[in-house]
């Protein structure tokens, strides 16, 4: 297994997921939902790497541990996000998260509330919106 | 704020929940129960520190995240955790966590189905139960 010197949590196997353009890891951490109604996984987005357009219907909270990467909500301008960040992502909000062109990024995601359903997945983030989000 | 450089997140303001012996630091990463029905908090313990035996309704997840500490439940020997592992504390189940005499612990605490309640307290864990630790 493949792993970064700064990442404290395995970076799991290469993600087979089809909503991600380029090249990410996962490894889940936690999940059982059943006793948790939550699950937990470890994702680190190669340079360049992000996830569609997507929301989920329970919320998530993303807590950056290594890199640099950007969070986007629809609507908004992208921003920047790096290790020590919390991102809130408020249930059914459309979104999408990723590494920068320069760095990889790691973070925790807590999908919380899963008993309210599966992520709810988009378009890709065009090579266009991609590029918006450094002006 | 006095940070560990090794520490991702804030280590944050000395803890003055009274059911914990010894001194650690909680900072809060998430607290928006509403809409996410969890939170999530950073602690450190220095070492010898631990808190009492206690439980969650709702469940508790831990992410060890620098040092080494131990986990016990009630009935069962302790174990050494220590960064990278994660710890599931299932509803109901009377538990404690603290570092090692040797060593700080700093964990992420998710408690989960913060709706079902707060943490249930209980008594100190003994210098008697903590030295039976390294047994």
């Amino acid at each position: 297994m493949e792993t970064s010197q700064k990442t404290i949590f395995p970076k799991g196997k290469k993600n087979e997921i089809p909503y991600f353009t380029g090249i990410s890891y996962l490894q889940m951490l936690m999940t059982d939902e059943k006793n948790f109604d939550c699950s937990i996984g470890n994702v680190t987005f190669e340079k360049g790497c992000r996830n569609n357009w997507h929301s989920h219907p329970g919320g998530q909270i993303l807590l950056v541990t290594d890199g640099e990467g950007y969070y986007q909500e629809k609507g908004n301008p992208a921003r920047i996000i790096k290790a020590g960040d919390v991102i809130e992502i408020k249930p059914d909000v459309i979104h999408w998260h990723g590494a920068t062109p320069r760095s990889e990024m790691t973070h925790i995601a807590i999908s919380t509330r899963t008993s309210l359903g599966p992520a709810v997945w988009g378009a890709p983030v065009t090579d266009e919106e991609y590029k918006n989000c450094e002006q």
